[in-house]
């Protein structure tokens, strides 16, 4: 049996509209080269207004229907938070990502991720306007 | 000190309801057999209309008030969601997932998890119909 | 290269009010000792009615707001829940803790935790009176 080891890397997601963002072919093609074959994978999101989620890839429908769900359970709008200085779509962004995920753990299994068939990994960007986010994978296993 | 090593399975669990199913019995059983002393147990549910959650499992009424707010907070209906074919509770599964958790890390410490007194792990089915639900572990340690 | 390692502690944290309790600096202090150059690191929250979050730590407003939020969307009151015994702030607590995070998982490169410039790790504190809290910490790397 291999000993054990790790690898990691900082994914580079633009983004230029609110929504999500499938980030699934990134991560299992860095993974495709770092040969393990059974260990877990770590997905962080270095951000405060962005975060993650794993959701149904298959029908589009899906995560215009999360992103909506979303929209409307924390408004947006002036005067309903105290911190407001960054655009209206800022501190809806902060609570979003607290509702979400900042960190997605998944085993590797006969050297692939165990998502299910209508599983995918996504970006949930918060802010309007375009950024540049970055999301560390970090992989231990053998 | 033993070397680091990795052990995985696939939990089946059948469900027949929307609702909370303790699974906290079948994963610590599953982790008596792997002998880990000090180490990480990751669960990943392998769904996009089922989740995770760690919650009270000593009053039997906490999960089902659980289940209440969820039912409420994420409307079921026709007309609502784009994504509508495969039935009322489907959409609203989805949503329900991004809200709680896919995957959960548990340390292990003394041969056990850090599960405090109260905490149990539940599968979060958010279907009504019939449905056979896979749940990965993977525990690393020594 | 220096062979796999793991090291655990158990944070205590003394609140006393609903809300944020930023725990980054103990959670860096311990990490700095534990001498992972590059590894992960996993925060777990062993109580229901409590849990974590990662959020910015700049604008103490973002706290507040994000706090304000989960008071807005979880109401407290009598005859709501079944689980009511334990005070109002109590079912509406665990339903918080369902909505936010009981585990972390943050890669560690190059010595440090890879947090963005805003990121935080915070305890989410959901009941009014003085609790002690229990946050276990466990990280596994070289």
């Amino acid at each position: 049996m291999d000993k054990m080891k790790q690898a990691q890397t900082t994914l580079k997601i633009k983004t230029n509209r609110q929504g999500l963002f499938e980030i699934t072919p990134m991560v299992t093609e860095w993974l495709r080269d770092c040969n393990v074959n059974a260990g877990l994978l770590t997905v962080f999101c270095r951000h405060t207004s962005a975060s993650l989620i794993i959701q149904e890839n298959a029908d589009p429908d899906v995560v215009l229907d999360v992103q909506d769900f979303y929209k409307q359970l924390v408004a947006e709008g002036n005067n309903i938070y105290r911190h407001s200085s960054e655009g209206i779509d800022d501190m809806p962004g902060h609570i979003k990502s607290t509702l979400t995920d900042v960190s997605l753990s998944i085993p590797i299994m006969d050297g692939s991720l165990v998502l299910g068939t209508w599983q995918g990994i996504f970006l949930f960007e918060h802010r309007a306007r375009d950024h540049s986010r970055e999301v560390v994978l970090h992989v231990m296993g053998q």
